[in-house]
């Protein structure tokens, strides 16, 4: 089975990679973790020097890391030809360009959101959105935990663009969000967003589909944070001696 | 069993209470309605001519008609001693004292809301919120078909008020309606509210409070309209022969 | 638009497809209904005198009537080349070998179930197992009124065979059903089965993905049976004009 | 703040109270556990002796263990007036007398669930129950992980217990479990269970009231094991310094 190297193994996420890899039975080759780490921090996987020392000893690496570093580790994986799984978040436009151009020379799989599940829902969702006419009103429900900061939740818009890319239209055109007082009738071909807030919930998303006189009702429960890193290490076996190229999730479950 | 007067009877509320009725094996004393409605406008029930005939041939009346015409109609049932169940909508609180007044002659029932079920859950919910503190976050989610007009429903709203109640605040200091954007952290104490249309949905409400580990849903969905006439008729049965004063819904669940 | 002959027209199914033609703004060329039925039966609906008028001014037919008078309405449907919707359940093989027969010379729709939604899930269903390997299990549960005499469902039955499909297994090889006392640990590979009874629930099914750490939920539910009336007029719209050969459900949503 | 002792405080129970004291900022005397375990196995928490040298040090003990040690840690409890939490279970008619002559001279609180929010809904379909005639039909639905191997959970159970409690009936006599094939209609009274066996569901209940066009859904969702240990040290830390005499959660709720 495929070596793992982490990108960012002191973190809360690359400790649960390593978690979920031996729970997969995978072995880690290594980790890195910004300058002044201290091996202890990575628990059992060993501290290695740099990107690049990482890349030589595993046969894909996987990053939860910065968008600063970003660079750094694109050509480390370039370089030795070893595929990377980047789940990083608050990517900008010129970062995607960097994975484009990784991309001709090595395996990248970028995503959102690693979730088998997530990814797989939001493919349901586009099937279904564009089966089904603007008679079937949609609808996005999600609650996560209380100390959430913004609403709604990220997958809860990229559900909302997978509704969307189905219909064939601009989420943006479409979205009613923070519904509340006098709204009016609903908007035909509208795309709602409720949000609810509490305790410590992973992350719970539904849509709806509205008809007359039925519902479809496709969703999804996180009980933990866990279920990230394992679709990262799922996706990092899969990536593992692939040829070069950009990837996703939904060509890790075969969409 | 009681004889039931329906005030409005030929509107679509006043049609299903007599459905209702005969469903219950009661009998229909009669109806009336606006000026110039014709009798076949009430189906089998016997068109009169005024509230003051009506109340003269029943044991109960139940008015679903129009705030203006209220006074009118517990006069009549003022006069004649006959028990009347209000689910009029729009009250505004000079109302509210014609019917204290009025129940000092004679059973009054007002009610927002005439659904069993919604009742008792809106008692649950006043007793849950008794019980935990606010390390447990409460949150109402409600959908109604795709006509609603307002938002949170008037139901949704009364849970919220049955939840505040139980904590002893007042609902408009903790309610967050309408969550959208960078919301920061949930504050401490909200009730929050998340609303959802689409569909012909007849009206779904839950009210979830949300502890660390674990939840409670408590939650209600009408199939279609007529529970509310079928709860009225249930009222109506249960006010008919009682003394003067003025009762709710809860009266009726023995709560 | 196409004109819709319909066959057990005095039926409580024949009649809601009546309604449901109306409120599509399709035309309904008239009815027919077992010997000795009277005209006012039909509402609206012209009562003709057997299957071969009715096939002679209709564009296409719908026949929710009984498995003995099938072979005279595939007949007629064949003779006049009028396209057939049959909704009629109890069918044994030999009924599927007489369709087969006149799907040969005229199009043939035959569904189980005419929800789209219902005909939807079953899809999203047979993909999703087959997406996601068995550290998934599968449950469907599914909830009926009181008066249901059998369980599972017809509905939740046909949820199981379509993710049993995507398993590539027999729904019979693997299903596990009234699971109750010591039952051990749950096999590998199962598809459970939950029924609940109660109320006048129209019908609500759920099939659950339920993998480590997280669930995918896919579900419907129906407001009213009046769902199934819609779904046959928008496969009878749909049929009428189509070459010989034998359709379902699916087609119609364009799986 | 109360000091917590722990019985049983290397097991995964005990390990779990301990965090939990934690973090409700309760201290924790020591625990003590079956001869032989070594002092690392309770990390941070001191191993005492036995049961006589754990009370003399706490203000209240929890005890988590087997039926086999309960009659040496009620007696170490009386003996030194300390209150004591069983969560123990599997405990027999023989144990339950032990607890009340053990009651007699110290504070014991028995519980099969500790969950606070289990306990509340208990309490809310009991009361609901009572309120609501048998013409709303109770059915129990509940989930858990796949490793689960028995039917349905011992928290169904209860929730049905307490359903037959609200009704004044035993549950042994209306319960129907394990629905399948031909089962004809639904009898009136009965209360009907539900299974779902998959993934790693910690818990899910929910217990439905199905009326005529309308349903209430009172359920609870556990996130996680951790939520019995948090309620263990809530009974303790409202259990400490109470006079003799038998709880049970319902008081710690205030019911």
């Amino acid at each position: 089975m495929a070596k793992i190297g982490i990108i960012g193994a002191g973190g809360r996420m690359g400790r649960a990679i390593a978690a979920a890899a031996a729970d997969a039975g995978a072995k880690v080759s290594g980790g890195i973790d910004r300058p002044g780490t201290q091996p202890d921090a990575l628990g059992d996987v060993p501290l290695l020097a740099d990107a690049a020392s990482l890349a030589a000893v595993s046969d894909v690496m996987v990053d939860f890391s910065s968008p600063a570093a970003l660079a750094a580790h694109l050509d480390a994986a370039a370089a030795a030809g070893t595929p990377i799984v980047i789940g990083t978040t608050g990517l900008e436009p010129a970062h995607h360009a960097l994975i484009d151009e990784a991309a001709k020379s090595v395996a990248v799989l970028q995503a959102f959101n690693t979730s088998l599940g997530v990814n797989l829902l939001a493919h349901l969702v586009r099937e279904t959105a564009a089966r089904l006419g603007t008679d079937w009103d949609i609808e996005i429900v999600e609650m996560h935990h209380r100390h959430k900061v913004d609403a709604p939740s990220g997958t809860g818009i990229l559900l909302g663009q997978a509704a969307a890319a189905g219909r064939e239209v601009a989420l943006a055109d479409v979205a009613v969000r923070g519904r509340d007082g006098i709204t009016g009738a609903r908007p035909e071909g509208a795309i709602g967003f409720a949000v609810l807030r509490g305790g410590s919930v992973a992350g719970d998303h539904q849509v709806v589909f509205a008809g007359e006189g039925e519902r479809l009702e496709l969703g999804h429960r996180a009980e933990s944070r866990a279920i990230f890193a394992r679709g990262a290490v799922k996706a990092a076996l899969w990536l593992a001696g692939r040829a070069p190229g950009r990837y996703t999730m939904n060509d890790v479950l075969g969409l």
